[in-house]
């Protein structure tokens, strides 16, 4: 269990942890990353730690749920202005694919998190698949796209996002987003175009 | 390093303990399986270990070379009697999720490499994508598929059947495998067709 801090000092410094944690466990992995290192990294004192969380895995799952409302954030705002899912699906990947390249750790984390702590990395891709499936399910109403079980489709499209990201970002020091978008999407619109 | 056995005997106690190592590291993961916990579960003598491999990595990497070669082998048998490339694509798919389904610990196994051996994870995947995007290409220029960046393309039909078969096969007590095969290749044939 997490302690919410009541001063402004408190959040900066949880918030810092935070970020100390990211950097650590993304660098090293979880079992590699001790208390000690994360609060070096913060540069603070060990005890502080507890202030803020009562353990590792608490941390962890912290930097989890983060991840999962930065992700969704970046991905509704780079769609809110398409005018149709297709457009949607194109501007989605690539949202992903660039924070894949901004904040590197929290995708290793993510998928770290099948091993530290299963239930919350079901949690995790099951909340993000039933929003892309209502989504895919409106715009098969709308005649957007051509029918189709949109659940599966929704992991079936998460599943290319998440590995193109792992092999064309985090394994490329240039990663050249655009063309990747562009080709990934040329499979993907005529998958789904009606 | 591993020694290979010269005799009957020894390559069966060494297949025993390869047997034992699959099943407790991917139950229990790689950090928390002791070298005890697999001797004890291959019913044999802890120094036994030490005569086939010269360390739980040394038999890490084994699992993984064995889970490559025998991923390949059932999609190659899958596919050869199959016309032409749509009809590989679906009946690779089906393979792959068939092998998740009888070797579940493997595909865990794999997954954990990343965090374990992160060079043989990548040369495990880009082994893969290196003959798939090949039969891609040549797929093309036959014209059994639409033109497009056929290692783009090789890595995103493999995120798809990477992510359905944790989806829809580990995550699933009974999993409805011809469902999946369906869906997915009714998107995927859409998007490679000419």
């Amino acid at each position: 269990m997490t302690a919410r801090p009541k001063t402004k000092r408190g959040a900066a410094r949880r918030k810092k942890i935070l970020e100390a944690a990211e950097a650590v466990i993304g660098r090293t992995g979880f079992a590699s990353s001790s208390i000690a290192a994360i609060t070096q990294e913060a540069d603070t004192a060990l005890g502080t730690f507890y202030i803020y969380f009562s353990s590792k895995e608490a941390v962890f799952r912290e930097l989890l749920l983060e991840m999962g409302q930065l992700t969704r954030r970046a991905l509704t705002d780079s769609i809110r202005e398409m005018p149709n899912r297709l457009e949607a699906e194109r501007e989605g990947i690539r949202a992903f694919l660039e924070f894949v390249a901004a904040r590197p750790s929290l995708y290793r984390i993510v998928e770290e998190a099948r091993y530290i702590d299963p239930d919350a990395y079901r949690a995790y891709f099951s909340t993000f698949a039933a929003a892309y499936k209502q989504r895919l399910a409106a715009a098969t109403a709308a005649g957007e796209i051509r029918a189709g079980d949109p659940e599966i489709r929704a992991w079936a499209l998460m599943g290319i996002a998440k590995t193109l990201g792992e092999r064309y970002v985090l394994w490329e020091d240039n990663p050249d987003i655009d063309h990747v978008v562009d080709e990934a999407f040329r499979f993907i619109r005529h998958g789904l175009e009606p």
